[in-house]
């Protein structure tokens, strides 16, 4: 910890010494680029100055709503330039987890979660079930009801579904219920666990993925595979695509548990940003057992304290 | 543990002596009278028999999708007598706990759940939000999309709700959150934690009350309050009601993880049932620390081996 102290505040000195230091920002989206569809203040004028310092900049989100291909036209339409490569997402890292492990193509995936997962998954050549179609499908209690399923099944995604219902409930408890104890090697998968998330401008949303998660875990008494932050997955990608080391890198986002652990876990440097979902009295509570290695108000920071 | 034995089989003796050392029998109603609508085979004989001997019988379900006065009606459609005072619910359990801590009429409750919970609070001088009303209706991520919230909301009651979604989700956990973080003394409620159940007479079903507990759960990160099995809420308005000493009763369920753990918590006598979700390879699993005093197939087997 620099200076000493549990959570010290970035200031010109660290922010020079951090920039030396690192050959690469890994950033978070959500609370740290954008709320929304809107971008947070000084993002640009910040990959601007950082790009040209010669920086490699990394965009790494848990949201798994869009894909990479997705991400990088949202990127354009707020005016940055980013490529799909420079993009990894929760809903890339299910889809090369299946690769990873040889998940055939001749079975299926059953998928709660929205468009990003159903791309990134066909991308990868693998066929998918269930996503935002079966949010209009019902399922009732009624007497002699049977469910159906597909036995060509074999793993089950849970991300982040604003189309979730008890139908999807069901199907995803029964899907991974016959994963795990009938068909052993059969996976189930979470994109990530956030418990909240904000993912409009105006404030935090209550549902993240980790509530869909924890229903489904509930049902089948098992904890799933999590591939998104904080587990190191994605960094053993992003390790492939790119000459780095991650000492030699920094992770900046707004959430203690998924960015700021995901950056400890790879070894990396980490800055906390209170432009999202975490507060400096969370920071600085006494249950807090997660500390960055610096914290400050935004992004944007880095540009005024780089030129003092 | 008689005989010795872990887990002992119910024979022509230990029934007698059951028979004989207790004044009531308490039946989980799921997989134990009846499977969805259809009676369980030698129920009518097995509670005849029971009555005849004098015993008292109360039925008591985590089960919070009817209320007492709705249970009582299945049991009559079925052919048995049972009076509402017989009839022990989680629906009605949460309606008690309010109650009993002076929530006040002024307040309203958000229920996840169906009909039976609605009523019970009713019936207790309680309004409600939320319910199969919300069902229909639907959110979308956003951008601007603001939560309007009724901030006499001081309770969050979850039970297994059929038309669970999304929507209901996030009010939920917005209002779990609202009434644990913004209003102290606010009450955040699970009927029960059961996470699969056998609400029809076909097969199991992938999601019970405790899924949906687990994602308003994880979105708070803190644990409700149960009042339904196994927790003892019930057992103390059963002793209100009824003049009975908890060593003379008998527990007799399909699940170890709420009916045998209440019976067990509660100080009574308990006997497992094969006819619900347990089967006897897991009840003599090593993982297994849940062990009741006696096991049978069904109840009906008490008729055959007190007439041996």
């Amino acid at each position: 910890m620099a200076n000493g102290l549990p959570n010290p505040l970035l200031t010109a000195d660290a922010a020079r010494s951090l920039v030396d230091s690192v050959d690469a920002f890994l950033f978070d989206c959500d609370g740290v680029i954008w709320k929304g569809d809107q971008l947070i203040e000084g993002v640009p004028e910040t990959l601007d100055l950082l790009r040209k310092m010669g920086k490699k900049l990394v965009f790494v989100t848990n949201n798994s709503r869009k894909s990479r291909r997705q991400y990088s036209k949202k990127f354009r339409a707020l005016g940055l330039e980013v490529t799909e490569e420079e993009i990894f997402t929760s809903s890339f890292a299910a889809a090369m987890f299946l690769k990873l492990n040889n998940f055939s193509p001749e079975k299926k995936v059953y998928v709660v979660g929205e468009d990003g997962i159903l791309e990134e998954l066909r991308l990868a050549g693998f066929e998918c079930l269930g996503g935002p179609e079966d949010g209009k499908k019902n399922i009732l209690l009624e007497a002699n009801f049977y469910f159906e399923h597909d036995k060509s099944v074999g793993a089950v995604i849970v991300g982040l579904d604003q189309y979730f219902n008890y139908y999807k409930m069901c199907y995803s408890c029964r899907y991974a219920s016959l994963c795990i104890r009938e068909n052993p090697g059969c996976l189930f998968i979470a994109t990530n666990r956030d418990p909240t998330g904000h993912m409009t401008s105006v404030q935090e949303w209550p549902a993240g993925a980790g509530t869909m998660v924890a229903a489904v875990s509930c049902s089948v008494q098992k904890e799933p595979i999590v591939v998104g932050k904080p587990s190191s997955f994605l960094m053993d990608f992003l390790l492939k695509s790119f000459n780095l080391e991650t000492s030699r890198m920094c992770m900046v986002g707004d959430r203690l548990d998924t960015d700021i652990l995901f950056g400890q876990n790879t070894g990396c440097k980490t800055l906390l940003v209170l432009s999202g979902v975490t507060t400096l009295p969370e920071l600085q509570d006494a249950s807090n057992t997660i500390h960055p290695d610096l914290y400050t108000n935004s992004v944007y920071d880095l540009v005024g304290l780089l030129q003092q």
